[in-house]
């Protein structure tokens, strides 16, 4: 069975195109909704401000950024005239030209795709608000559809960047080459474009994860604790920060998240095909990506599934829609695996494939339950933690610590499943030494419901934003318990999607690993390498590895802290000056709050951002000094990569059982608001704020970026 | 250059009985001092009685779960009758009584060391605050040298036993055997020994653990939160239990900790000495004990010289004391290397193993400036977690946990450089494959000044007791000054002990694992084993070792906050039933809180002593079934290793920096006592004791527990 290649690239671009197009239709339909009252339209257009100028400067900081790694990336690969043995053709020059080409179009699109996420979710916040006075269910579909655009647009984005970089790479065939040969060659040519994405993701999600926490932990200890005034209270100088926070750090640093997860793993995945190609000749190396663009097809048949009774559970309506998505997805990888994973040579390998697939979904499913299990009120680890507030904030402190790092263990039995039987699947299959291939089939599996997923996290900050207008807007009560449903279930979205996003790296984290360990073995023309921990060095960089995580998190906890803090005298400064915002006689100054905030952010997300892009590449260089160069980075990258899970799921758990804990109290639960205990459950929701919002998310990308830059830089250090 | 063996077992043998003794005329000269007034002497009454019953009862628990893994291993070995093929005369049976013997020899001198530990410290206590009603140099004399009497027996003990298991196997020769081999296969058949001490020293430094902190925090949040007494009020019905818990804890508990520490650190070292029997003959075997036995002069020297003048601070004393062993060790050295690593093949050998030992004795000192660094408050992460408490205890929190986890990078970094660097220096010393002993020679370094560093560890609690019984007999303020002073002298030596616990740990770590490796590599015939990452299952196995690492930490942080709450309820019932307590005219139940504690903690031990010893048995027996069962256990041990390492580090330091941010606010910073940032930050406090005295110390205890049980439960994987 063979399938021609531009028919392969077709189906993947026209997918996405689609996908784009439908995303600009829901982008109209969105912008076609009510804009509410005059009131909701102030509060809107000041966060739409802020965001957008937050967003501008920290574009330019990162622009900045990237040219300089472009022009390292571009000199380096030029002065060290780097060359696969095995593949005289793309040495040097031209290797260094596709190499920072696709970084910079990686970066630009990761950019782009995170500046769409908070486009809409700007625009789509007050349309909710409005949407909420009539019906639920429109302010459902609203914030939904809205979601979707992000995640429509995300997901089409990265795979029409792979997509695309391929079609285009694949037309300079180099003379006297094979096609055939060059198409096997181009996945590690475009390994750049990863690394682009990561790279500004890891800054996107830190500095919006410090403005976005900065701004809330700010804006509740003055205002909450200190004021005695409530949540989104119009009074409080930093209550716009707070609501601008939620688009730039949710909305448009979750986009580059989930970007440049895609992006990195499909690139990955593709260089575990070329390993197989004379078993499924082009067909492996595209599998990942034909897979991403129909899947794109079932998330917008389960977006638009989506609808709600005014009386149910809307997060029923949204599990509808993840369930229809998720069969649709199933129903992809039967025939695309007997269509595309089916040599002749091995008439069962497809059903092996089909099952990893299937791995993969029930693994994305498995987190959501897992998720829901630790951070939902209904299940004993956050009743523990409210249960323990009674004591005080101490003991708050202590039940949440222990939840999060107890909530790492079934995430990681789960993975360890995965892992291993979609790895012995793939060495059943009959295809020689297909077990890597098995792994990678399992996260497509995983990732085959991304736009899904995306749309539904999306739908979290936008509820957010919307339940903040109108409460500031002060709308009767009703509305506001529309939108405090939407929000609650937006908190859970929220959650699923850290979970999701952690399970796919973990089990991309493999892949990527062997992607890198398959490239080194070209560069030394075809030595394999082992990665023993018994060598004294490999077992240091591994530790090293750890060791970044724990400094990483801390800088970004410290971060979070000293945003706060000068968010906290400016508020104070404020209250103490013009005593008639209290009184509701005058306006507060909520445009200074945002500077403050925008300008913490940005200097912040510089130090742990710097750290993780250097690190690995002292510890590449000062290796190579002891002949262990590549394998110090291999497992420098591994353990690095297992401790980013666990302290992720750690951190993003931890977070999200604090802040339901606080929730359960609230409805009444131990004397309820203004209660001793809930005072207690407000330490540590607001402890947990920077543990789920900025350090946990941007671990995720940490893991990813140290994948992408090890396989971009890996010549570096042999 | 031949050396006879009986004459190094003399060496041995002879250093340990002389330090036991020297502790029995410590203890006599300790218990010639006066017990102070009646009032005192009934308070250390009330301790005594509660530490005696609370490890009876331990002791009587671990007991029975010890002689259920005596019964299993026995059983175990003789039915598997795993033999080494190159050494067909140790099959099966005599194998199984060698391992068997020794466990259970290691675990009864491990309790015996614990025991000693709070033996002479509730004797102590109350001796020292006598003492303290003269002068600071007596009581501070008595405190050293009650620590000492622990410390020296601590450490005599371990060497004794393994030094003693050696010369009587030594005996007995199997038929047909040259002495020469069969005392290379001696090492192997004490392992047990160290899984022995290992065993014990995990459930009594969890329970005493568990127990201290769940005491502690129980009288701080009722006491000193809720009824606004201060600490060590008489009027607070769990204050003996929080007193008790200081002896059961922090004495029993390290001692077991550091026992079991020197135990498998020599066992590991010895096992790398027979890999080089060629070189250095049976020296290269015994050199780990004959450092030790030497070290142990040079501590006994270390204490007996230290002496304060009344105005002084007491830890410049205590410093001074300690580079007096320091620089002793390093003669020690000098000389030992010389005489026994000095084959005539390689004459610059010596040299290179004596700057081993120089790295590891520079490690260990690297090691207290590093934790002083980020415990004490004369420096900027302690100040900074003070700053933050003004604006509550969140960002108190949020603070702390950035310090704990910053405060790992240093000494990893140390670590690295001296695994490196001992390891180069092994491999250019001119002796084949020394690169690992190399390692092993440092940790000797390291451990060389165990003696005193344990008796300034014991010091700690010591000090605290007294300060207690000053403060519920109502001495007056100079006297209480006096052990204040004293008090806070002893805080900084038990974080001083952590960190050297752990940097020898992560020091040893290597080269445990080193010997499983060798160990499995003899079962296997000579067969190498190679523990590569690329494998799936050996990475799943990876990640499964790191997790056990939180899910432990989650279990100790858990059993102390339950068991505190049982405190807590009981604390209230006793104040709400009995108001005579609060207005003086009653005294409160001291019993009843002291047996809550006692049942509390000895149940909540359970859960997480028995996950770390079945984890790695399952997840050996689990990989055996893919045919990687020793290489799956390998990576499971390394990772959980480094994982730990990290954790613990930030654990203990994170709890030590909250610690201190607190005393610093105590001097008046901030507002001081009762202000808002007091209040903050005692949250703060009480979140960091279980970290630094339950979950971190019970870490160190794990890491080596991994490495004892995967060397006697090697045959069982392959």
């Amino acid at each position: 069975m063979t399938v021609s290649q531009s028919s392969l690239l077709w189906i993947v671009l026209g997918c996405s195109a689609f996908a784009l197009l439908f995303a600009i239709w829901l982008s109209r339909w969105v912008l076609s909704r009510g804009r509410g009252n005059a009131d909701m339209q102030k509060i809107s257009d000041a966060i739409q401000q802020g965001a957008e100028a937050y967003l501008a400067r920290q574009y330019k900081t990162i622009a900045a950024l990237a040219l300089v790694v472009a022009v390292v990336l571009a000199v380096g690969y030029g002065v060290l005239r780097t060359s696969i043995p095995t593949d005289p053709v793309s040495s040097s020059t031209l290797l260094a030209i596709y190499i920072t080409f696709s970084f910079l179009l990686g970066a630009l699109s990761s950019g782009i795709a995170g500046y769409m996420g908070m486009w809409i979710s700007i625009r789509a916040n007050i349309r909710v608000a409005a949407a909420a006075t009539t019906s639920l269910n429109g302010a459902l579909q609203t914030a939904l559809r809205s979601g979707a655009v992000s995640g429509l647009f995300t997901v089409a984005m990265s795979l029409a960047g792979v997509g695309g970089l391929f079609a285009v790479i694949n037309n300079f065939v180099p003379p006297g080459l094979a096609p055939d040969v060059w198409a096997q060659r181009i996945p590690y040519l475009i390994v750049g474009y990863g690394f682009g994405a990561s790279f500004v993701a890891l800054f996107a999600q830190l500095g919006g994860g410090i403005y976005t926490k900065a701004a809330d932990v700010g804006a509740d200890l003055v205002g909450k604790v200190e004021a005695g005034i409530p949540e989104d209270d119009p009074r409080n100088p930093a209550v716009i920060a707070d609501l601008v926070g939620d688009n730039v750090g949710d909305c448009a640093g979750r986009g580059a998240d989930l970007f440049e997860s895609i992006a990195a793993e499909n690139i990955g995945a593709m260089i575990l095909g070329v390993i197989l190609f004379s078993q499924f000749g082009i067909a492996g190396i595209l599998f990942p990506l034909v897979i991403g663009g129909l899947g794109l097809l079932c998330s917008i048949v389960g977006v638009m599934s989506v609808r709600t009774r005014e009386v149910a559970d809307p997060m029923q309506a949204l599990n509808r829609g993840y369930y229809v998505t998720a069969a649709l997805v199933t129903i992809v990888f039967f025939f695309a695996t007997r269509w595309l994973l089916n040599p002749i040579s091995a008439p069962d390998a497809w059903w092996h494939f089909f099952i990893c697939g299937l791995i993969g979904i029930a693994t994305s499913i498995a987190f959501v339950f897992i998720t829901q299990y630790y951070t939902e009120y209904r299940y004993r680890p956050v009743l523990g933690i409210a249960d323990a507030s009674q004591t005080g904030p101490a003991t708050n402190i202590i039940a949440g610590l222990a939840v999060g790092m107890e909530s790492t263990v079934l995430p990681v039995i789960t993975i360890a499943i995965a892992i291993i039987a979609s790895y012995h699947l793939g060495e059943a299959s009959g295809v020689a030494q297909a077990g890597l291939f098995g792994t990678a089939v399992a996260t497509m599996g995983m990732l085959g419901t991304a736009g899904y997923i995306l749309a539904m996290d999306v739908f979290g900050p936008i509820t957010d934003n919307a339940g903040g207008i109108v409460e500031m807007s002060k709308q009767p009560e009703e509305i506001r318990n529309i939108t405090d449903r939407l929000d609650s279930v937006g908190n859970t979205t929220k959650a699923l999607t850290k979970g999701y996003a952690i399970g796919s790296a973990a089990l991309a984290a493999f892949l990527l690993f062997s992607a890198y360990l398959d490239e080194v073995r070209n560069y030394r023309g075809g030595v394999p390498i082992k990665v023993d921990l018994a060598r004294p060095e490999v077992f240091v960089a591994g530790l090293l590895g750890a060791m970044l995580v724990f400094w990483f998190s801390s800088l970004a906890l410290t971060a979070v802290r000293k945003a706060a803090s000068s968010v906290i005298t400016e508020v104070r400064r404020q209250f103490r000056e013009r005593p008639g915002i209290m009184l509701g006689t005058e306006s507060p100054d909520y445009g200074t709050a945002v500077d403050i905030v925008t300008v913490g952010a940005l200097k912040a997300m510089i130090a742990p951002g710097a750290l993780v892009v250097l690190f690995p590449i002292v510890v590449g260089i000062v290796f190579k000094q002891f002949g262990v160069g590549a394998e110090a980075v291999a497992a420098f990258l591994m353990i690095g990569t297992i401790a980013g899970i666990l302290m992720a799921g750690f951190l993003n758990n931890g977070g999200g059982a604090w802040d339901n804990a606080k929730k359960y109290i609230e409805t009444g639960a131990y004397g309820g608001k203004r209660s001793d205990a809930h005072k207690a459950a407000v330490v540590g929701d607001t402890v947990g704020d920077p543990f789920k919002d900025t350090a946990g998310p941007s671990l995720h990308v940490l893991i990813k970026l140290l994948s992408t830059i090890t396989l971009v830089l890996a010549p570096l250090f042999i």
